[in-house]
């Protein structure tokens, strides 16, 4: 777990895009974050103040999480220099890059001289089990995809912010760095040794309150060649109650697999149900999540309304219409 | 790459069932195997030659298989005389053991010293990619299980075997440490990371003649839920042309599930095959591979029968029969 609240480093972020991670925390736990700090020729601003390790330790920051891509998959010089004296006042660091803190000498020992904690949140940092598939108490919410990147964090996230702002019991549950860094656990299920994922699933989502919801985040598509056993863990570890159908509507192909075509709504809705109800008889699909950013304002209410018709199920973009009606639907289980 | 051909390590194996490995060699590579090495007190026979080490040497030997589970999880003193032995009269050692040779360090400077290479076959030793789902040229066929441990690898195996006995081209794909020991190569994928478990299936079975078949090991089942993940990347990474049901009928529950029923066949076979059509849409079932070991020589006929009328594909047990009707049924393809 890591200790929050954080500073954001942003770093030499050629611009906003770069720095998605910071903005998700800022996004979605603001109280996480005491503030930003930036390096000369940062093209990135989340929009929260400007602050020197020296203030936000001084205003309770415990970690300097790197909140952006590094150019090359270096750690540079130049962030060197801050992430060292960063350890020196007494921060922990965290970061989702691919290269890792752990593999710098110069943090390693830092880090011990100080009892510093580093995070690298890609690499799994428990031995988990294999799954033993005993159901357990509360209730658990998957989002699954017709593709990967389409929607099933953001989904996650919303509906998980709606039932606590309506005072409902839930937590998010995040399965990649993004998430984990936002909510400061969870576990890197893409890391993670295959005989040992579903098992993985399982300790995130442990026995819960009979009223409490469990929001797992979805990772790829079981329509998805390269990464479908990835989510497939996710719906047979989690065990979910309820899946929420996410589609982005304007892709070409499949992400990254130009001879694959999306699955239709109908053919992921009854795939992902008959597989969840192995783990879970009782699942039911409740919805559908739709990222119409490609779609104008005149466009993506029609779209929408089609789906709905279609499909009989709420069908909403929780990015442009908030995630009530889908936790409406949760409610109503 | 395992270098053939073997000195088989029994050790001091309790019982004929702690040495499955080495049984495994000798009943479909006996060309692997130049000989046995049993301690006092071992209770396992293969039924091949016993002989010392330089015996084996002298007869071509290259590599010592460990081919038994060892008592404990604990390498004895009494077998690392022998391991050290071996390497130092030139012998490579494999082993599929859950400690690692590769952890002892007594045994990795004999090697170093040597230049004995230590195969650990549970440890992947490849770096895969992320499957890229591109079609592959040559034919491949996959053993998928209403359980685990149903006769998925016994069924591959066999039909290979009778299509090379036929003068067909083909090749058994190993996916776990058995079949990796019996043949000297393949993919551990229970030990791959997540991300690329898909990729290690491309990896492992590439571009081919088109008359060629690859018959790849399966694991787990669809409907298992702790290794369901590791199933999909097979089923997605190896974009079979043809599927095998493989089952066992006499199971009071999943293995390892108590809460948990097999699915029924035509669940399977229409769930699979469903599956399989996104990386290959033309994938057909084409027979099923039934383990009757806990029938009765009265009774598996009929049962046989019964599946084979209430299915409409060749059902046999591969163990029985032979896997000749498996294989009539590919080659009509």
């Amino acid at each position: 777990m890591i200790k929050t609240p954080y500073l954001l480093f942003l770093g030499d972020a050629p611009d906003q895009l770069a720095a998605k991670v910071a903005q998700g925390i800022k996004d979605w736990r603001p109280e996480n974050a005491v503030g930003q700090f930036r390096m000369d020729g940062c093209g990135a601003d989340v929009g929260i103040q400007d602050m020197t390790l020296e203030e936000a330790k001084a205003a309770g920051a415990q970690t300097l999480v790197i909140g952006v891509a590094n150019r090359g998959g270096v750690i540079s010089d130049a962030w060197k220099e801050v992430l060292l004296q960063a350890i020196d006042i007494g921060y922990d660091l965290a970061s989702g890059l691919h290269n890792l803190l752990r593999d710098e000498a110069d943090l390693v020992a830092a880090a011990e001289a100080k009892g510093a904690q580093l995070h690298d949140v890609r690499v799994p940092s428990v031995e988990y089990l294999i799954a033993n598939g005993k159901k357990r108490t509360g209730k658990r919410c998957l989002a699954v995809g017709t593709d990967c990147s389409v929607g099933k964090m953001y989904t996650g996230m919303a509906m998980d912010a709606e039932m606590r702002k309506r005072g409902m019991k839930s937590t998010f549950r995040p399965t990649g760095q993004t998430g984990i860094l936002i909510t400061g656990e969870g576990v890197p299920l893409d890391a993670v040794v295959a005989d040992f994922m579903a098992g993985a699933v399982e300790y995130l989502t442990p026995d819960n309150d009979e009223d409490h919801w469990d929001h797992i985040e979805g990772q790829g598509s079981l329509f998805h060649v390269s990464y479908s056993g990835v989510t497939m863990a996710l719906v047979h570890g989690g065990q979910p109650d309820a899946l929420v159908l996410a589609h982005e509507p304007t892709r070409a192909h499949m992400r990254g697999l130009p001879d694959y075509q999306q699955p239709d709504l109908v053919d992921l809705r009854d795939m992902a149900l008959a597989l969840a109800k192995v783990a879970n008889p009782t699942c039911q699909v409740i919805g559908i999540s739709v990222n119409t950013q490609h779609l104008s304002d005149d466009e993506f209410e029609g779209y929408l309304a089609k789906v709905e018709e279609e499909m009989g199920l709420p069908t909403v973009d929780p990015f442009r219409q908030g995630a009530g009606r889908l936790v409406d639907a949760l409610a109503a289980l």
